[in-house]
């Protein structure tokens, strides 16, 4: 079975390779550290990619989309059909994460894992599950096998890229009300209460947020999902397009290629990804810090800290995309900055530096 | 007098085309608001460049070096000469800002303002007022008449860029010991104490930071600056890479260019701007938030938000170069996206949305 296989293929971080790279960032013309997380980037992306110079080659977005049986329950500002609509828009370039992969000189993939409409777009990879899940706030998303084979699409279409020669993956979500499932998720991991992790989404008002989290409380009492066990909190209050997400990250790290998580859905995904197996966290990197106020919970539990404050609430992998040329800044200083012996700057007076 | 004259065509933002670039951006196919401070970046080059659909062209990062006469106290690890054995790196493209302003798209223009060395590097732009400050610990940086003509340099450097066809300027330094200056600015303007405005600059240990505060409070003793006088601060407690810098941002405002700072002495340049001139800070944007522990505080004074959470604190202009990717995106946002018109997307649920 693939996810087996890949989840047996995710090892550990190169820590050889990490240590060279942080003896060369430490020599080079600059105060130690002084390029903070920039610095401790590039050390991962050695750890990674077991190079200390770290070269990531081409760059892929992978947006996953699917939909959602829990909108039925009035939990979104924005009608189902809007995901099977902005998907051409992905393609042509026309929609927030088309221009910005375009910005970012990025490949977009876009794959439809679990749309409810019949989706024939050119362009848009068809692997669908099943059309659309079950509404999370009466029953299972999703069975078991589905999940895995939602799980597997997203391994397989983060393999063919890597295959292609993508060294860094961006990852984006479509699915009109999937914030809902997402919260539902980081209620289960990390125990919190639905008002903890219940956001405003596309900007709901008070009476949608209400509605949401009573769905979340019912999603959760109705479900019983076992948060020790990855699988079941993804089936029974996740998402396809989640899976198919979770699924890209566990592919990529098997293959030992980063992968950028964007913001509340694709953070759900790591969430999942990193209970079924941990050690895909060490592959997984934080972008931006998304307006949903449940991402800084979801990235404190992984322990992951997001670099571009835009308080953005987009989704399809705008931050992620947006990201990337920082991801790209921290190979640079290791692979084009001089060190002080070759550049022939004085020292520093280390007795004066704080150890 | 060029001073005089730049301060005089500082204009106000142009409503009409923010208005116009705001109604683009919530006919966009996305949530109203949901790029965040992306859209509002979008909205401010709109009103600084007076077109609705702003076009940047062409990207300049300007570094001003100069040295600190206060550095004979101890207050830094690094020795004076690291400022100028900096400057050929800078040029080569081997030191940090030389690599991320490579990397940016953008040009590099280092201009020696006042640097204690002679200097005859090949690309550094010789404008050198006096060789480095007097020490403020225990008189004035430099005089009155010297800041003017500092600032006037900046303002040229600024002027003969946009000329040339810069679009977006990005503001850096170099200067041995100028985080102490920095924080006496800083001191000075927002009426903090030493040990709030004091930070661990290239990391000195707790000796040098004892000897930092001593010294900053010293300097505003000695000198007494006039916080209602922007001009009496530069030239008191100030340094003359920062009064270049304050320069650089008059010019760019003055020929409704936008100008990112980068970190605390650029911005400590910006708190000199804006109080010689309040209107130049609507033309200043900021971009990363530094390590350095007073640049909160600044970018409070300024209302401004950073954007980069990266906990660098390398100065020249590092943060600044990373920051004109995601000001380039948000131009593209304008200009690339389609409406919901235009792409045959369904409209909101106009009332669910939060009002």
């Amino acid at each position: 079975m693939l996810l087996e296989k890949t989840l047996r293929e995710i090892g550990d971080l190169d820590q050889t390779a990490m240590e060279t790279a942080q003896k060369r960032l430490d020599s080079l013309i600059k105060p130690p550290g002084s390029l903070g997380i920039l610095e401790e980037i590039a050390v991962r992306l050695a750890g990674i990619t077991r190079n200390p110079c770290p070269q990531l080659g081409k760059k892929t977005v992978i947006i996953m989309a699917g939909d959602h049986g829990v909108v039925e329950e009035g939990v979104s500002v924005a009608p189902q059909e809007i995901t099977v609509q902005m998907l051409p828009a992905f393609i042509a370039g026309s929609a927030g994460i088309g221009v910005l992969a375009k910005h970012a000189g990025a490949r977009i993939v876009v794959v439809d894992v679990g749309v409810a409409a019949p989706v024939d777009i050119p362009g848009v990879l068809q692997r669908k599950v099943r059309a659309g899940t079950g509404n999370i706030a009466v029953g299972p998303a999703m069975s078991r096998e589905e999940a895995v084979q939602a799980l597997e699409v997203g391994i397989q279409v983060a393999l063919d890229e890597i295959d292609s020669g993508a060294g860094l993956l961006a990852t984006g979500d479509m699915g009109i009300g999937n914030t809902t499932p997402s919260s539902a998720i980081l209620a289960a991991f990390g125990g919190y209460s639905a008002e903890e992790v219940a956001g405003r989404g596309t900007l709901v008002n008070d009476q949608v947020m209400k509605v949401k989290i009573d769905v979340i409380n019912r999603a959760l009492e109705t479900n019983k999902p076992d948060r020790e066990d990855g699988l079941d909190v993804l089936s029974k209050v996740g998402g396809l397009e989640i899976a198919g997400l979770a699924g890209v990250m566990l592919g990529a790290a098997s293959r030992r290629v980063p992968v950028l998580i964007d913001g509340f859905i694709t953070t759900a995904a790591a969430l999942v990804a990193c209970k079924i197996q941990p050690k895909a966290r060490e592959y997984i990197i934080a972008s931006h810090l998304s307006g949903e106020q449940g991402h800084r919970l979801m990235l404190e539990q992984l322990g992951l800290t997001p670099v571009v404050h835009l308080n953005m609430r987009l989704g399809e992998g705008a931050g992620a995309a947006l990201t990337m040329h920082l991801i790209e800044a921290s190979t640079k200083i290791i692979h084009e900055m001089a060190s002080f012996d070759e550049a022939g700057v004085s020292d520093l007076e280390e007795d004066k530096i704080l150890s």
